[in-house]
């Protein structure tokens, strides 16, 4: 199939399952009984799931999960997605969320056991801003009550400790143990997940699950937005923001990050830089938050690390908007934004800062069409300002060997619009940033909570959603390392037919930690695997459902990337990508530079 | 080599490790500096460690344990073992401190990513009372007062979040912030540690692990035994003990379970039944706590799902002495122990109970040696009390399919002394109950807890304490659903040089769960692999120095069985066994009836 057989296959094909789902959701409506009638509260909670979006069910059966379970096999809207295991499942849920934008993700797991192998994935969701909701089967009310020494359980009758454990990590909690509440509660905490988009948890007992309750709260769809603005305080933030603009004779830029993508304001960030005229950049975090072949855009900014041309434009302009930021240190190249306070304006999901001054509960979604209105004055004086070209071409060098260097750019010419681009935390998720993603590309990393392997199960997620939103194929970068932490989750993928191409950069162990400690060091190496049998081993037929490839050199990497049945991602597809040890891509080295100066090993010890 | 000859050598090299060891002690303590000189805290923790018998290290490398690190690495005495993820860790330092006993184990992690996808593995220790310490890199004390949004953080400043997760799952905790309290709190939790048989916390920042502090305290050794009991209240204990088994004419049996392994009474249980003649039997968690061939043993009491035999013996006996008990439903047989109170006497680490009276304090490990001695005049009466013969004969049918039924008591005939036999929770813990292990074998099972995948880690970690306890073979019995769950820690394994015999029991899912609920359901079923694939994949070289097979009939699997090259386990093995997708032991069909009921879900809901 040519390439441009399948984008029409791919796009015929999103428009199929837009209206099968369009057809679930009628469906539900049509068998949600009337006023007087019941549901089960498995039932309540799964249909609950599906008006938000949710069509997904990550996790793993453990044997007090096994009575929901079957509400969500038997479910028409819910795909049951069983994982290997729970880290796994809640990784995948967490990258469901981020391709679903504007739904959430789920998981399944089982009290005690299934539920903390769950809790890094858990913790990762709420660091980094991403609605989750965390179903736990847990031991019957009257079990709870009497607490007998129940398998998964610590054998001293704490049957709250994993309780106090996910409150450390999640935004809302519910403990169904009424079914007359079961239904208020599961409003309450869907509510609040998709709202803040952050994690939730629930735990739900045997004996309540296909307890009957009454079905009218289903009539009401759940709330989905913030709350409104306070009106005073919110107009006095928009004159002082048209008032700084006017003052800085409007050199402003914005800077937009991970929260305008995690609170659903991209389309009203658009609006505000194609009616201001104002360039506009994005935090690593942030990438594509901003389409970024659009003209006004000017690339990633991350402080020290970032291209020459891009600090200077944005440490230079007189005023910065910035939308949705999250300044942890590899998000703002180790802490060296070098903007004033006195030229900075944050707009946050809730709060704003202006300059120096907070303004609590004055939230951006509300805002930003308020502050478009006022600012598309502008336009014309803004329009002037100069935008760097983003991008960069590829060496044309006459080295053979796969470098970073070369890599991330040759990358960047196979990427096509609307691609999903995942990138693990490492050499992939630093060497992509100076590559220019075509139009309608999703960018999925994980740079506040960098947990390694993770990009596996959300790329399991990922690929889900990607098919559910008629986007194009979910591309995945991985190194040898991180994939060992997480690699069942590549059986998932083909029991249920993905088909990402995963770019394993086999550099022989743990590069980022090499360059941040240890560059010889044996705790950095790690046990090669034969990479191109994996897909075969784990549930594949080579050649028939899947395909494995090494490369070695670059012309062995270009012929594949031009090849259009490889180009086409007709089946899952593994490229091990031979590269050198001790290479890395620029900014990382930078990076870790820095954060091996904070952690201060090196004033101590030798490396 | 001849399957003599593989013993000779393996148990010449445990003699050549327990050498090796010895002189690196002997090392240690010259290399231990006298008193004014100073130590690293890394090295510090390191000595104290190699004093305690522990001589692994598992774990991830992160930036913020990196510089710890390098004092393992360089460290004589200890081994580093890079374990694939952070949770295989947990549960490699489990097995390793079960199989190593009255020593520890021991894993470092990383912040928040690390130490949140080891916390399964930790609160498993914790419910099964296993010594293992968890080492945690941490920010430096200084980023931990003034909370940058590092990353691997929640992007809120709260930096003691993991810590209180922590405290939900460890009986101690201790966040080193200040040199000169490192070492007592490095001794604090570590003695907790090994005499609580518990797991414990350690927060390590990165600018401490270097600093020098006085290395004095380490001439004292950590005490490693509970403190003596109350004179006064052991005197009254031992008399009402002793009068109660004079009320019961002697006709008293010994029953043993899993904290008599833990607390490390094995010595003085085997002194009280040899001694006093009492019949002895195991609960299934204190499986081979009694070595399974003396003639005083009994068999495993499981309420009612025991043998009827040994069920009759148990039950009707006038005085039950319970060593260690630790009554979990999969435990007892679903609680269903027909033992009343009025003739039970239990003794525990921390505490003894007579009939109804408890007395708080009154230890184990410093009662019975004395109740021994108080109770040896019983002997002569207490010998002529009949055994039950404990065992299984192989059933002789002309079935040719490999059932539980068969299965079993099959390998049992494959077992040797001082083998160490892991079976994962469901099929193969319940399987292998009613097996008589030979003299001086080690049974390792996570029955309370129960986390599937838990083995495969363990397994790791329990065959490199067999290795330096000069054990023999490690045999692990798991099924194809639960290898999924931790499958990439056999990579670990073939890079140590481990020779672990792997029985993967294919029988398409999650079978304990069908018994359960769902005998038929999607959900329970699991994508199949190419199993005689795996080892070859992740890393092993097939033929070389690892070997798979796949076996389909009893004959297949009796030929290998018999097989000296391959009970000689020259190298890493697995053995696919195919077996029937509905079938399962005996023990576990009646356990899970109990449960499913316990669950309710066969109330509302068909399965």
């Amino acid at each position: 199939m040519t390439s441009q057989a399948t984008q029409v296959v791919a796009s015929l094909q999103a428009e199929v399952n837009k209206l099968r789902h369009e057809l679930q959701t009628l469906k539900v409506d049509d068998h949600v009984p009337g006023v007087g009638d019941t549901i089960e509260v498995g039932s309540y909670l799964m249909e609950r799931l599906v008006q938000l979006g949710c069509t997904q069910m990550f996790g793993v059966p453990g044997d007090f999960n096994l009575g929901f379970l079957d509400y969500i096999e038997d479910h028409p809207g819910i795909e049951w997605v069983g994982s290997c295991n729970e880290l796994n499942a809640a990784y995948a849920a967490d990258g469901y969320a981020r391709v679903n934008e504007g739904s959430i993700g789920a998981l399944t797991t089982t009290f005690g056991v299934g539920e903390l192998s769950a809790i890094n994935g858990i913790a990762g969701a709420f660091s980094e801003h991403v609605p989750v909701l965390h179903i736990v089967g847990v031991p019957s009310t009257s079990q709870q009550k009497n607490k007998p020494m129940l398998h998964h359980t610590l054998g001293d009758g704490r049957y709250d400790a994993y309780y106090k454990a996910a409150q450390q990590f999640t935004i809302a909690q519910a403990s169904i143990n009424n079914k007359d509440t079961a239904a208020a509660e599961i409003d309450r905490i869907l509510t609040e997940c998709v709202v803040l988009a952050r994690p939730v948890y629930l735990m739900l007992p045997t004996d309540l699950v296909s307890e009957r309750i009454p079905a009218k709260r289903l009539k009401t769809p759940l709330n989905r937005t913030p709350p409104e603005n306070e009106p005073d305080v919110e107009a006095f933030v928009l004159d002082e923001i048209v008032k700084l603009v006017e003052q800085a004779e409007g050199d402003a830029i914005i800077l937009v990050d991970a929260c305008a993508i995690r609170h659903s304001v991209k389309e009203e960030v658009r609006e505000l830089f194609k009616k201001t005229g104002f360039p506009v950049y994005a935090a690593p975090m942030g990438k594509t938050a901003v389409d970024e072949t659009e003209d006004r855009y000017g690339g990633i900014y991350v402080g020290s690390i970032s291209q020459p041309e891009i600090k200077e434009k944005v440490e230079s302009a007189k005023l910065i908007i910035s939308i949705g930021a999250l300044k942890s240190d590899f998000n703002t190249g180790n802490f060296t934004y070098h903007i004033p306070i006195s030229r900075t304006i944050e707009l946050h999901s809730d709060h704003t800062r202006v300059q120096f001054a907070g303004f609590p509960g004055i939230g951006m979604k509300r805002l930003l069409p308020k502050l478009t209105a006022r600012l598309h004055s502008f336009k014309e004086g803004a329009d002037k300002l100069v935008v760097p070209k983003f991008g960069q071409p590829v060496p044309q060098d006459s080295d053979t060997t796969i470098t970073h260097e070369w890599l991330w750019p040759r990358v960047g010419e196979f990427f096509k619009p609307k691609d999903v681009i995942v990138a693990e935390t490492g050499t992939s998720s630093f060497g992509i940033l100076d590559v220019k993603l075509p139009s309608g590309a999703v960018f999925v990393s994980q740079i506040l909570w960098g947990s390694i392997g993770w990009t596996v199960g959300s790329t399991l997620g990922a690929a889900m959603a990607a098919k559910e939103r008629g986007l194009n194929r979910t591309i995945l970068f991985i190194g040898d390392g991180s994939m060992q932490l997480t690699v069942q989750e590549l059986s998932v993928m083909i029991h249920h037919g993905l088909t990402p191409i995963i770019f394993l950069l086999n550099n022989s162990g743990y590069t980022i930690e090499r360059f941040i400690h240890g560059m010889t060091r044996k705790y950095n190496d790690i046990s090669n695997w034969k990479w191109t049998h994996l897909l075969g081993t784990l549930g594949g037929e080579e050649g028939k459902n899947c395909h494995s490839y090494i490369v070695k050199t670059r012309e062995e990497l270009s012929r594949l990337l031009d090849d259009p049945t490889f180009a086409a991602a007709g089946k899952i597809q593994l490229v091990e990508v031979m590269m050198p040890m001790h290479d890395a891509p620029r900014a990382l080295k930078v990076q870790t530079e820095l954060t091996g100066k904070s952690n201060r090993y090196s004033l101590t010890q030798q490396t």
